[in-house]
């Protein structure tokens, strides 16, 4: 669900929801304008040090205490890839060097399509970020599978996996739910 | 540059612009709604028929009589790969297999994040969409490169002549304008 609009952002009268450009939208009948939404996107980065993964245990809700992949809103005017970046730096206090495209994931319940990336760690040295209450360094047994905070993550690190065996990461494309 | 909000669009009040959540954001003092704003998504396909790949020419502006890829705006709780197929329906009334990720390309200038597929088609018949003047298929030869209407088409077309080169195609991960 979005949340509802009631007012024109650009001259304060009210909207009306009827359709326009292919859909129902948002649209000021006083103004004339079409008041487009769209999905947004998260992203995130899978970063690896020697044979070991970087995850994070939220310090905020939702999924406070459960671990994930630094991840998040993509911000106006940025590079995916920054995006991750940035949100590493946010939530681990770690650099990384982004390698390639991981996952393209779409959820579209939630209107939102992850983008993550495989990287490397700059150094093996992980902090706890601002939005973490911990960050650590994970082999594949050690994942805490059932502590994962949401399925993109849960998903993303099952991908690598695998992909790591076969010794070539190609993009993968997935939504959730599976149907 | 966005557009400048001025009104709430929930309560109807002035918003302000200032520092929340890490930047400088739309805020309403009056109802305390923080307005995020993202990166939008550009959803597009490179679908090919035997050797062959699917241009459109545009029957509306920007660029009007130029060839592009089929692509558009995500539309919101849309799959990214099912806005690709219906971008394609639209502009060529075709349909097409969605294969793989061909590219992530970042225009921030624009806020925009392109997500193009490589895609075949069921079968080799293109007509005009509402959005076109004219649609076919062009081998390699054929590209009409200085009547291309966006770099993220041209962009997208170079990758994939060069990977099918080499017999398997990565997902690219770019940039424009590259630095």
């Amino acid at each position: 669900m979005l949340p509802i609009q009631k007012y024109c952002s650009f001259c304060g009268n009210e909207v009306v929801y009827k359709f326009a450009e292919g859909r129902n939208r948002v649209v000021c009948e006083h103004c004339n304008t079409i008041h487009y939404t769209n999905p947004k996107i998260v992203v995130g980065a899978l970063s690896v040090w020697e044979d070991k993964v970087l995850l994070c245990r939220r310090a905020i809700e939702p999924r406070k205490g459960f671990w994930n992949l630094p991840a998040g809103y993509l911000e106006d005017f940025e590079k995916a890839e920054d995006g991750a970046i940035r949100e590493t730096w946010e939530e681990a206090g770690t650099d990384i060097e982004i390698q390639q495209v991981l996952a393209v994931y779409n959820i579209p319940q939630a209107n939102q399509v992850y983008i993550h990336f495989y990287a490397k760690l700059k150094d093996g040295i992980v902090r706890n970020g601002e939005e973490s209450i911990e960050s650590a360094l994970f082999s594949e047994d050690e994942i805490p599978w059932n502590e994962m905070a949401f399925t993109s993550s849960a998903f993303a690190l099952r991908h690598y996996f695998e992909a790591r065996k076969n010794g070539n990461i190609q993009t993968y494309l997935g939504t959730y739910p599976e149907k």
